[in-house]
Parts: structure tokens; C-alpha cells; sequence
């Protein structure tokens, strides 16, 4: 009996749906080469499904820096979502070329659109972020025809200030550009643990973002992240991506959506003697590194080298937190050739790693999606 | 004038033999898509020429995992190295097919050696590290014909007791394997800045690898790294990698290997109202982030995002070091379009972030280079 076609379950409830026979026909995580990137079917599914219930449609804009992958973006676009936002010119390219390029929001500001003009031109719809008379110029000069004016509500990265927004509205019109509207990401608070602080940072940030909106017109009020989701009424649509596969550091706010994803690894070698760490062949160059190591449910992470994670089996002592995925290290001693799983802190840094991620239901592997957008 | 062809020039030199007069045919770096990898020419050539004097020909077995490009490998090779070594079996296979497979190690342990075995068949000479019976009995599966015995001399990482080393040894010959000698990487002396402690460090490391050597024998003492490579007598190979390009972290150590690569990015916003920050278009995603933020000559370094770097101009008043590039910041403010030079902490991972690296003389770009050993 193969279950490689069997219906997306919500969370949790993969591995406990597993047939008692496998079929062998059907590749199992087991079967995969390691390190490897593998993606909870389930888990994702019900990630989606619970955000396109919160934004339905357009009022969610997908961002795709965090998967780069068109075939996650296309699970999204399956769940009711047309509109998308990137960090690249390389993600609005392949986007397009997906056939996903119905509205198309390069988020973020850059000196030469001329490939984005390309991406227009091709009859995809394209905007991007502006906040200088010189990223107005560039999308002039690069033939992209619209723009929002991308305000800084306290986030020290791009956005002008909100007082300037009017005047580049009117220079960019000027020059012959569509104003859609406004965009503020107020990414200093989205990580906050405190729902209070949360909710409170980004009313402040939203009201500047008003305030610029006031002077700049447009339908378009564009904000948030996952960590604001349901906490930004204020935007009338999210740009949110983190909350499709999540990681430890999101993982801190409480939020409805499960780690979807892991970093397979496989135990490569044992101490020595009667030291107790354990080397699996997961490392830098397979994870995100910029909030820390990862998770490894049941063990103690000691550290990360290029291509090996040095751990201790066993929780700390006072660690009796769930573990985040449906798997934990089993309790008798780990031996060479276990398979481990890691919880990267930071997920879109960790996919930009890996060319490819292995989709599983359970322990099945039933798809294999390419990270496309990588790159500049 | 082109100097496109000029020839390779010491370090420090290149900006110098600028002509004053550019030619507009020849590329330089300000045309290029940012964020870019840039190496410079000279004094990558210079670091090749330092090592090879250090430790000509198979006394250096160079180790591919810090740059993963057959084409500094080439390089390497011209400097009149013909053994290498690799953390990855796609380094192994990349390597193989670049012509480049005089003498192969994989540096690592692996539990399924049947790829590597395929690269054996075909012609490449292929050694593979093992450490348990498990990974001795892979090798052998897979195909693989000689190994080392990889020994744990400190690092918690990979490698058996060197008191066992003798008995896994007799276990390989048992199974027709050739074996070749002894491995042993003392990681976790190479980074240590007072060169005394890394001296006696390497010297406690290098005795308990000569002790299993004298249990196994063969021919090889592989052990090393950039950090002791002219610390380490005992070994009669060093696996040197991260002296070719150099980074933040080993700059510390006053070796004679100059920093000969930097991520470029361009100036793409800049702070509302008084505040003075700046920020740059590149992050997370374009920097190994291991070892902390990224330098910024003349700057100093806030925080990065994916696809960003917020920075302040100027340097702190206690900073008086000399660049680790021909580069500084300008005095005058920085503004929207200004070239940046990033000096990333950690070379290995940030490498494994880009498809292909700029090869530059001052500011002419004179080659591309693809970074194509990425992956696994």
C-alpha cells in the first residue's frame, strides 16, 4: 500500500498516519543524500492554509526571499495568493518565468532596473520600492512603470522619512511613474516576544506609515511580517514568508504555524573514549548561522563547522519543551549512521544554502522542489 | 592603454599600476551586479606563491572546501600542487572532472562512498577518511580502494582514539583497502591567535598522531591548516585551505597571506532626517555570518538583514589598524550609488553562497570564475 498519494494531513498527524508497511518502491528520507533540506508536506499545507484564512488573497503578499522557490510560491498561489513580493531582481526574474508574475513587488530599493524593465516588458506586472530621487531615476530609466514609495517607520534600514514621502510621490510622478501607494516594514518589532510590545511597536510604525500614506495616495498600504500577521490591521496587505516553513527564532512568539521544515544529517562519527558528543554531517554551510546554531530535538548542540554539527545526545536537565517537529533523538545511544534533524534559527538564510528541498509526508519522500531564485 | 593583461602584481601593488586613463572596454567592478564576490588577482597570486614556497608541491595538499572552484584550483595546481583535499563528495566529483584527480582525498567520513567509487572507476585516484568500522566498511561497499585513518588529536570532531587507530587499520587491510597513512586535524589550535599556545597546541596534536601513525603506517601524515601551517613540522602534508583568500577571522593571526577577496556592494539607501547610517545591499545571504558581522573599512558594521547592511561612516575613535584591503570608506559622506567592500568574517561559507566569483586587477575585472563545487 503507498501512501505517497495520500491526502495532506494537518500537522502532526503525518507520522502517525505512516502505514506499518512501507512500500519500498517509495523513497523514504532515508534514501536521501545528506545534508539535505527536507519539507514537511503536511505541516506546510496547514502553515498556508492557516494564513490564507487570516489574508485571503491579496491581502497576504507572499514574500518569496524566504523559500526562493517558484514551487512554494505556486502552493501559495494555490491557496488563493496572486501577488508577491521579493528581496531580488533575481527572485522577480524567475517569478515571472514561473508564470507568477500577475503583481510583482520588488520590496526593497535598487541603482539599475533594467532587468526589471525586462520583466515588465515581458507582460508581468512590476513595481518596486523606492525611497531616493535615485532609486526614482532607476526605475524611470529602467522602464519599470510602477512604484511605492517605501517609508522608514523605525526600522534602521531603507524607507524615507515619513514627512519626505509626499515630495517623492510627486517626483516620481513627475517622471511619468504610477504611485501605488506606500510600504513601511516595521522589522524591529516583528521578532518580539512580548505580544504587547509587538502589537504596541507596530501600531507606532503603522502610524507613520498612515501619515505618509496621507501624502502619497494610492491603494496600496504594504507592511508586516509573520511576526505581525495578526497584529497590523492598519496594512492592507502582509508581506509575510517566514510563516510558510518557520524556525527557532519565530518559533518564540506563539505563533499558529509549525515548524515545516528540517535539515537532515546523518551520524558520521562518535568520540573517542568516554567523551559523549556525536558528529553529524550537517554544518555552516547547510544553515543559517546569523541567529545561532540550530535546534537538534533531545540533544545539546555544542557547534557548527563547515560541514559537520558536534552535539550531545540527551536534553539539558531543565529543557522539557516540546520538541518542534513530530521527531525527537531516540533515547538509546546514537550510533554511526542515525539520522539526525535540525531546526535552522533562521530559515531564509539556511534554503539560500540548498539547491533543492525534498518534500516528506511522514517519512516519505514525495516531491522534490528546486530552490530556483538563489543568486543575483 | 588596456591593462586587462597586464601581469599579476605583489599585493598592495594593484592600485598603484592603475592607469590613469581607463579603458572603457575593459570592465571594471563598478559594472557589475551587486551584490558580487570579488577577488583580487594579485593578491591571490601572491598568497598561492607564499604557501608554495612554504610548502611546495604535495607537501601542501590543499583543501577545496574554502574557495570550491576548480578554477582556484587550477590555479593552486600552477603553483605546483597536485593533491588536494575535500570535504565533500561533490567537491570529489567536481575536482575529478576538472581534470584535477591526480590524488584526491576526501577529508571527511562518509557512510555511502558508491559516488565516490564511481569517480574511482573513472580514472581519478581517490583516498577517503575513516574512523569506525562503519565508514571502513563503506569505503569498501562504495568502491573506494585506499583510505587514512582520521585520528582524534583534540578537536571534537571526527577521528578515533589514536589508540585505536592501529586495530581500524588492520580492520581496512583486512577488507583489501589500501591504507595510506594517518590523518589528523588540529581545528581547534589553528585559530588560536597567541602563536605559542597554537605552537604547543599543534605540537600535543601532532604527538598523539604520530603515535597512531607508528601503529598504522603508510606514508601520509596529513594534518594542518592555515593557521599552523608553518607551525607543523610533523606532518608531511598540510591541509591548508583559507590562506588563498584569507577573512577576519585568520587576519588575526599576523600570517603573511593578505586578504584577497571582498563582497561588493553598492550604497542603496541612507538614513532620514539626522540620523548618519547608511545601508548596503548586501546580507545574510551573501556573507558566512558564523563568525560574526562582516568588516567594513573605514565603517563600522550595525547589523545585517538578508539582502542589507546598515552601517555607520567613519571609524571608531579607537580604530587606527591599516585596512585588510587596498580600500577605505571615503572621508567625504557616503551616498545612494556609492561602491562598499565587505571583508567577510568566516571565507568558507560565504563562498558557498555565490555562483561565481569576479577576478579583478584594481578595479579591471579580468575574469569570472564559477563557484561550481557547491552542494553535496
Amino acid at each position: 500500500m503507498s501512501t505517497g498519494s495520500q491526502s495532506i494531513a494537518g500537522p502532526g498527524e503525518a507520522s502517525l498516519k505512516r502505514p506499518p508497511q512501507r512500500n519500498p518502491l517509495v523513497p523514504t528520507i532515508h534514501d536521501l543524500q545528506t545534508p539535505a533540506l527536507v519539507v514537511d508536506g503536511p505541516r506546510l499545507e496547514a502553515n498556508l492554509a492557516t494564513m490564507a484564512k487570516a489574508h485571503p488573497g491579496t491581502a497576504l503578499r507572499p514574500h518569496v526571499k524566504a523559500h526562493k522557490s517558484t514551487a512554494i510560491a505556486k502552493r501559495q498561489a494555490a491557496h488563493g495568493h496572486a501577488t508577491f513580493c521579493a528581496a531580488t531582481i533575481r527572485e522577480i526574474e524567475g517569478m515571472a518565468a514561473a508564470g507568477l508574475g500577475e503583481d510583482l513587488l520588488l520590496a526593497n530599493e535598487v541603482l539599475d532596473a533594467t532587468r526589471l524593465g525586462v520583466v515588465s516588458r515581458s507582460g508581468a506586472r512590476v513595481t518596486v520600492a523606492v525611497d531616493s530621487p535615485e532609486t526614482i531615476e532607476a526605475a524611470s530609466c529602467g522602464g519599470v512603470p510602477e512604484v511605492l514609495i517605501d517609508v522608514n517607520v523605525g526600522l534602521p534600514r531603507c524607507g524615507c522619512a515619513p514627512e519626505e514621502a509626499g515630495a517623492l510621490a510627486e517626483m516620481a510622478r513627475g517622471k511619468g511613474l504610477e504611485v501605488r501607494g506606500v510600504m513601511g516594514y516595521e522589522g524591529h518589532v516583528v521578532g518580539l516576544p512580548d505580544r504587547a510590545k509587538r502589537e504596541a511597536g507596530c501600531a507606532a510604525s503603522m502610524k507613520l506609515l498612515e501619515q505618509a500614506h496621507a501624502d502619497v495616495g494610492g491603494d496600496i498600504v504594504s507592511a508586516g511580517g509573520t511576526g505581525t500577521y495578526d497584529c497590523n490591521p492598519w496594512a492592507n496587505e502582509i508581506q509575510a514568508g517566514s510563516y510558510v516553513l518557520m524556525d527557532t527564532a519565530y518559533a518564540r512568539l506563539g505563533l499558529p504555524f509549525s515548524q515545516a521544515f528540517y535539515v537532515l544529517s546523518t551520524v558520521v562519527s562518535t568520540a573517542p573514549g568516554d567523551a559523549s558528543y556525536v558528529i553529524g554531517d550537517a554544518g555552516l554551510k547547510s544553515l543559517g548561522m546569523d541567529h545561532g546554531d540550530p535546534a537538534l530535538p533531545g540533544g545539546r548542540v555544542l557547534f557548527c563547522s563547515d560541514e559537520h554539527i558536534t552535539f550531545v545526545p540527551g536534553r539539558a536537565e531543565d529543557d522539557d519543551a516540546p520538541s518542534p517537529l513530530d521527531w525527537e533523538l531516540p533515547g538509546r545511544p546514537v550510533a554511526v549512521g542515525d539520522p539526525i534533524r535540525l531546526v535552522p534559527a533562521h530559515v531564509d538564510p539556511t534554503l539560500a544554502y540548498h539547491e533543492r528541498v525534498y518534500v516528506a509526508e511522514g517519512e516519505e519522500v514525495v516531491d522534490e522542489w528546486p530552490i530556483d531564485l538563489r543568486g543575483w
